[in-house]
């Protein structure tokens, strides 16, 4: 028994996966979750439809819901944080206003999805708001960090709080698509992922207790082609095929690791994203995840998942685990909770401050690495050194932007907004940049960020 | 009395100033300077001028010279490395094939020139075969590494051999056209200059111990704009005018410290290097020291010196002084010997180990510096930090590009040479940077290189 608030649980397909997970997991049958959203239609029906899984999985849990954030924190042991301030819109109008400027898709690193528009403004008060909230209600609770940027956001927090944070995504898990694609028994698979959140590496790769980049070699020599060019690619959806597209291929021969996850998206090469035709290339037949044709399913998928949602919620009669079976959703949030309240002792995926795992990085930068998960709390295992080519063309760039973007944040500092701008390979002026960044901090949503950022 | 000896002692105009720095120097008249090049010619004439200096001057130094290396570095205490592995011609080509391509000027760091070509490869190859040879023929010796590239030279030597090196540069002394331009009077002025080589800032600026930032901010606030547009700066030579330059001044403005000698081209922004017309706007009439203009007017220049020194050699009844008086030249090579020789305590600007002196840099990264010199040998000053916005926009971007070239060139790693040129802004695809380096490399004087980057 124990007591876990989600802050924002209007995150519906977030959410729901908790609550599944959660009832499958006996040990932590009788807990009280408190969900906690300022949408209300959104809270209520995620608490209608959490209570009625938890009746027919007969988990017994307690579920509470609120609209006010210090009711949330008061006791919770474990609170995980899935907020997406203002939602995708603004965002969106940002990428906007940046396409007119001739930035495709967007500015800055390539997932700009992630960051909740200029200089990740909004998530990253959010988080530390929340942090502070914490010491003051519920100063011994874990901070599960869920939302993004997870990199950004977990080293700001991990630097500026007190509060226990460990970040939590489900990247990692791509690597069953190349074991699976590879025709493998995933039972015999061991491997090691490691780098930064939506920026990992498969660092060990065994079958069998043997090398398996040979095995890889060996695919991608003789059956890469065929796949690429199979109706089964060619018809399949960003999040099916990216995982072994030629941009991740491409990304293993100029670095020397294969990219796991977000990573062959979010750590690929510049000229993977120049245009419609070349993310379509490298990336499949919908230009993979963050394409105008990708987004747009994503966000399809969102908008399809909640209408089913609303559906089920105003028909109490149907049954909900015959929409959504009760199967782990292999995210890791319950099994960290699990870990830690019970004891359950698990290796975990996680985000958190490298001290020393990952040789070369400093100590108070988040790293995403196998951690041991016990009562005694979340241990990175050592990973040590990562190949160089790695280390200086991708990973110390990328610790490099967050360091920017924490900068940018912390100083108030609009210049370093610009800058990261004018170094993007498509900026064309600097004065260009300048006004982008203006633009974007005028809308009526950064009213607050045009004022911090001087 | 010591023994120094001069490696590269071809190099007309820089031996030419040791000469008379020695000639100068009362506390080491009657040393021993050993000078060592290859080309005979060049030798015999800077052989026969230093006898003549010395004699004229009555310095009573003891001149030798060889062209074996190791016959120069028997029994010195001084080995001071000023060579140019193949000139400058291939250099030249290497920077008209990359123009080819679209690289105007060439590629990579805005001063390619200082590089000696693709990864800099001749130049560090040749650093480590001497330090290796000290360490076989004069193990206790000070190296002195005046040889561009200085940052990537000397952190190599550092990292891979015993010898003791420090290197040496004059682009420091640019804060005197500072402090000339402000109307100061420059005993008045005290200045903490720190970076990396060709990557130096002005960290503290103070005039009768007063902060003198707001006399800066003043000049550029009223009368920047007429100096730009004065009869002065119009005709002026590029080392006349680059130090106060509108690159300068913009550069300040972004990152927040003024940028000192070579910094205001080779740390500044690279919209500032897109082509002539923009060179001209930023760094004066000529564009600068390193557009075709400007370089081929140093070309000129050095040649110029050549046929003086050439035309002074055959009429041995001219009297040198009054060609070249004795004057010292700024340079720090021989105050530097002066000061570990005799113990003659001074106060440096050298390129040393960075061991804890700017704070966020890793130890074995050579910084520039202010040092302590005497006996004891060199001890750096404690600087501290840097600005956040210019170590994390400029200068571990910088450092990163030397982490790069020097894995490089330690892997023999071909796809690293290519990334680096990938990143450059004007790249138009990954197959045309490629294609750029297998060019660069198929030259004749690169077959070495081509073998070593696989």
């Amino acid at each position: 028994m124990t007591t876990i608030s989600i802050i924002g649980a209007g995150s519906v397909v977030f959410t729901g996966r908790l609550i599944v997970d959660l009832c499958l997991t006996k040990s932590l049958h009788n807990s009280t979750v408190i969900l906690m959203d300022i949408n209300r239609e959104r809270l209520n029906i995620m608490y209608e439809l959490a209570i009625r899984y938890s009746r027919e999985t007969e988990a017994n849990l307690v579920i509470k819901k609120t609209m006010d954030r210090r009711e949330a924190l008061e006791g919770s042991e474990f609170v995980v944080n899935t907020v997406k301030v203002g939602g995708y819109e603004p965002m969106e109008e940002e990428r906007r206003i940046a396409e007119k400027y001739g930035y495709y898709r967007g500015v800055g690193e390539r997932v700009s999805d992630y960051y909740g528009g200029i200089g990740a403004y909004h998530q990253l008060k959010f988080f530390l708001e929340l942090a502070t909230d914490m010491e003051k209600y519920c100063p011994d609770a874990w901070l599960i960090q869920a939302a993004n940027p997870v990199f950004e956001g977990v080293t700001l927090i991990h630097r500026m709080s007190k509060i226990k944070v460990v970040g939590v995504c489900h990247g990692h898990l791509g690597y069953k698509d190349v074991v699976r694609r590879l025709g493998l028994n995933e039972e015999n698979v061991r491997v090691t992922i490691a780098g930064f959140n939506h920026n990992v590496w498969l660092k060990d790769f065994l079958y069998k207790g043997e090398n398996a980049y040979p095995i890889l070699d060996e695919w991608i020599e003789k059956k890469a082609v065929d796949y690429w060019n199979s109706e089964e690619y060619l018809k399949s959806l960003p999040w099916e095929c990216e995982q072994m597209s030629p941009a991740a291929v491409e990304t293993y021969r100029l670095y020397g690791l294969f990219p796991i996850g977000d990573t062959v998206r979010s750590a690929s090469l510049w000229w993977f994203h120049k245009d419609l035709e070349s993310k379509k290339k490298w990336f499949g037949p919908t230009g993979g995840f963050d394409s105008e044709i990708g987004w747009t399913l994503y966000l399809n998928f969102l908008k399809e998942n909640l209408e089913k949602l609303y559906y089920l919620a105003s028909n109490p009669e149907l049954k909900l685990t015959e929409f959504y079976p009760p199967t782990f959703s292999g995210e890791q949030h319950i099994p960290l909770i699990d870990a830690i309240k019970n004891d359950n002792q698990t290796l975990l995926q996680l985000n958190i401050p490298n001290n020393g795992i990952i040789s070369g990085i400093p100590d108070n930068v988040v790293v995403e690495v196998p951690a041991l998960v016990d009562s005694s709390g979340v241990k990175g295992v050592h990973v040590g050194a990562m190949p160089k080519r790695i280390m200086l063309f991708n990973m110390i760039p990328r610790m490099l932007k967050m360091e920017q973007i924490l900068q940018a944040f912390i100083e108030g500092d609009r210049t370093s907004l610009i800058l990261m701008v004018a170094e993007d390979p498509r900026t064309l002026s600097f004065d260009n940049a300048k006004a982008l960044i203006e633009e974007q901090l005028s809308q009526s949503w950064n009213m607050e960020a045009l004022k911090h950022y001087k």
